[in-house]
C-alpha cells in the first residue's frame, strides 16, 4: 500500500484526523505534483488551482448542480465553511467529520453516512462553482462576470429544464464510483435547508485525457475522444485558453468556467452506418484515431488535403469544424464522461457523452464554436442536447483558507 | 500482464481470434476455477452453470431487459445463437466478430461498436435468462415451469411497467463498466428486428459478496450488505438454495431463477435518523457490521438474546426478517449492486440498491419472505420498490453448444 493510500478503515477510531490531513499537506503544492497521479490515491485538495480541472481524469464522475433554498448570505457562507471541511476531509479518505461511524453519543445522526468506509480515497477531486443566478438570489448581482450567463439556445438542442441551469454546482470526480457518490451525497446532505438537489449526473468512464500520461479513452461512438486535449502539461496554453486572466473579477482571476452538456447519442442509428460513413463524419480512423490524412493518432490533421472527391477531411467534419483553426484558435479543456441513464422507453437506450469543459470565457470560445457545430456538424444528425448548464469555477484554496469562494461573497 | 488479460488492442488484427479463444477455453471447466476470480481477466464462458452467478461479484453492472418484436420462434433461435457467438468472444476479451473495427469492406456497418477496443475483457460475465412472457408468445406455453410468472404485488410496492418485466433479460458483470455497456449495447444490436430494449439498469457498485475471498461491500445506507450471502465455496447450500433440481423441466435443470426489483432508498430520510435508531433497525451496528448480539461481523445472530427492553435483536430488524431461521432455512445468493440514475426534481438524489437474487424457486421461496419484509421490515419505511422482474436463468453451455436456451426451443 502506497503511503497515499489511505485508507477509512485503518484511521478509523484514530486520533488519526490531523496526521493524517497532515499527510496529504505533503502532497499539497501548486500545479501538478509527481505524486497526484490516479491511482495514486490522495489528490492534493489545496492549491493553485482547484483539483479536478488539470488533474489526470479520474475513471468515474458523480456531477450535481444545486439550488439555493433562501437568499441568505450568510447562510451560504456558513455552508461554504462546513462544505470546504467535509470536502478536504474526504478528498484525503477521511470520513467528514471526526469519529463519526460510532460517535460519542449514538442517539445523534452519523455526521458522515459511512457507505465509503473501508475505501481509500480513490484520487477523489471536488471541485465548485456557482451559476449565473446565484448573484441576484444573493444580492451581489455587480460580482457576476458577464462571460457567467446562460448558453443561448443552439440549432438542434432539446434541453430538459430538470437537466438543466443550477445555482451552485460540485463535480466530485473518482477512481472508485462509490467513492464519488458518498462524497456529493455528503455535501448535499451538508447542504439541507440552504440547497437543494438540481439535477445530478453519474459519468462511468471517461472521454478525456487530460495528461500526456494517459491514453485517449473512447466514447460510445467508439472513436477516440479527446485526441487534441490542452493538457496538465502544458501550462502556457493553459494560461492562454483555460484560466482566467486579468480581464476577470478578483474573486474569479485564476479560476474558470465550466461548461456542462448532456448529449443524448442515437448510439442505435450511428451503429447501422458503415465504417466510411462514420470515419468521415468524423475525420478521423476508427482504429488507431488518426486523421484521414496521417496514420498516427498524434499525426496532425491536414485540413487542406484534397483528393479526386473534394478535401480528404470533409468539410462538415467533426475535426474541421472543432479544431482550433475553423475557431479562431480557440481550445477548450475537456473532461467529460460516458453516461448510460437505463433507456428512453421506446427500445433504446438512454446513452451519451456528459460533457465538460473548461474555458477562459464560455460566451467568445465556447459558445461560437458550438453554433458552427449545432449547424453544420455532420455528427449533429446523431447527437440531441438535452441538458446545459455554465458555472464559474474560483481559483484554488490556499493554506488556512476554509471557505470555498471567500473572496465571491465576503 | 497476466496471460489471462487479453487484451483486444493486442489481438487486433491478428489471425488471433480462434488462438484466443483456444486461450480462454484453457479456464474452461466446471465449478469455480482458481483463475477465474475477478481481476484476472477473463471468466470462463462455458460450463455447468452460466457465469455470473457464482463468479464473484464484480465492480460494475449492465443489466438489460428486453422484449420480442414478433412471435417467430426461429428468428429467435437465429440470435440466440448470434447473442452466444458475440457473448463469447466479448467475455474473451475480443470483438464481437473478426477485424471488425477495419473490416475488408469498409462500406459494411462495423460489426463491433468499438468502444471497448484496447481494453481487456476486465472478467466480463454475460448471464441469459427468459421472462414468464415469452412463452406464450413463441407458442410453447406448456413449457413454462410454474415458478417462472410475474411476482405479486407487495405492499407498498409503486412499480413503473417501464422498469418491469420483459421476455429476455442480460445481466453484464465487469470490473469496467465501459466493458459491460459495451457487451449489452452490442447484443442489443445484435438483437434489432427480433427484440427491444424494455428497461435497462447500470449499477456502479457491487452491494453482495458471493465467495469467501471477497470482503462485504457497503449499501447506501452505509451497512455492510450481504453478510451471511449464499458463496461460491458452499456447493451443498448452493444446490439445496439455488440451482433447479428434478422438480424443474429438463431445459432449466441446474439453471435458476433470476429475481430483479430496482429499490429506490430515501437516502436523505435515513441519513437524518440516529446512528441507534439505524443500527436498531438493520439489527447490526454500522462499523464493523456485527449483529448487536456479538461483535464480529461474520458472528451468528442471537435472534433469541433479550436485553431490558426486550429482544436485543428487535422484532421489526432488518436482520431478524430475512434471516433463514424466520424464513424456514430459505437463503438466496444476492448479487446486486448500488445505483444513482440522477435526481427525483424534488431535490432529492435517484439512488438505492438494484437487487438481483439466484434462487432455486422464486415463488416459494422469495414471495414469503419479500411479503413479510414489506410489511413488517422497520426498513420498509425508507425504501420504495420502483421495478420488478423474474427470468428462468438455464445452466450453462457445454464444449460445442452454439445457443442459450437451445434446450428450451428445440
Amino acid at each position: 500500500m502506497s503511503p497515499w493510500q489511505v485508507s477509512r478503515r485503518r484511521l478509523f477510531g484514530l486520533a488519526g484526523a490531523g496526521a493524517a490531513l497532515a499527510g496529504a499537506g505533503a502532497a499539497t503544492g501548486y500545479g501538478l505534483s509527481a505524486a497526484a497521479g490516479p491511482g495514486t490515491g490522495v489528490i492534493a485538495f489545496r492549491g493553485e488551482r482547484q483539483a479536478g480541472i488539470v488533474t489526470p481524469a479520474q475513471d468515474r464522475m458523480h456531477f450535481v448542480a444545486l439550488d439555493l433554498t433562501g437568499t441568505d448570505r450568510g447562510a451560504v457562507g456558513d455552508l461554504l465553511r462546513r462544505w470546504t471541511l467535509a470536502a478536504e476531509r474526504m478528498t484525503a479518505g477521511l470520513e467528514t467529520a471526526d469519529g463519526d461511524a460510532v460517535p460519542a453519543n449514538r442517539y445523534v445522526a452519523p455526521a458522515d453516512t459511512g457507505e465509503a468506509l473501508g475505501l481509500s480515497a480513490a484520487s477523489l477531486t471536488l471541485t465548485f462553482g456557482v451559476g449565473p443566478a446565484l448573484f441576484d438570489k444573493l444580492g451581489i448581482t455587480d460580482r457576476r462576470p458577464a462571460p457567467l450567463a446562460e448558453l443561448p439556445r443552439f440549432q438542434g438542442d432539446r434541453l430538459d429544464p430538470a437537466r438543466s441551469g443550477g445555482d451552485l454546482c460540485i463535480q466530485a470526480c473518482a477512481d472508485d464510483p462509490q467513492v464519488a457518490v458518498h462524497a456529493v451525497r455528503n455535501l448535499v446532505r451538508e447542504g439541507f435547508g440552504v440547497t437543494e438537489v438540481r439535477w445530478s449526473q453519474l459519468g462511468f468512464g471517461r472521454t478525456a485525457s487530460t495528461s500526456t500520461a494517459q491514453a485517449t479513452p473512447r466514447n460510445l461512438f467508439g472513436f477516440k475522444d479527446g485526441t487534441n486535449n490542452l493538457k496538465a502539461e502544458e501550462p502556457e496554453l493553459l494560461d492562454e485558453h483555460v484560466w482566467v486572466g486579468a480581464e476577470g473579477p478578483d474573486w474569479l482571476r485564476g479560476g474558470t468556467y465550466l461548461v456542462a452538456r448532456r448529449i443524448r447519442m442515437h448510439i442505435e442509428t450511428w451503429d447501422r452506418s458503415n465504417l466510411d460513413e462514420q470515419q468521415q463524419i468524423i475525420g478521423r480512423d476508427k482504429g488507431e484515431g488518426a486523421p484521414l490524412t496521417g496514420t498516427g493518432e498524434f499525426d496532425p490533421a491536414d485540413l487542406s488535403a484534397t483528393g479526386p472527391d473534394g478535401p480528404v477531411i470533409a468539410d462538415d467534419s467533426h475535426v474541421r469544424l472543432a479544431s482550433a483553426q475553423e475557431n479562431g484558435g480557440v481550445r477548450l479543456l475537456r473532461r467529460g464522461y460516458n453516461f448510460v441513464d437505463g433507456s428512453d422507453g421506446r427500445g433504446h437506450l438512454d446513452a451519451g457523452l456528459f460533457f465538460v469543459a473548461f474555458v477562459r470565457d464560455p460566451q467568445s470560445r465556447f459558445v461560437p464554436m458550438q453554433r458552427t457545430l449545432a449547424r453544420s456538424d455532420a455528427l449533429s444528425e446523431y447527437l440531441e442536447h438535452t441538458g446545459s448548464a455554465v458555472f464559474a469555477v474560483p481559483p484554488g484554496l490556499a493554506d488556512g483558507d476554509d471557505h470555498w469562494g471567500r473572496a465571491l461573497l465576503a
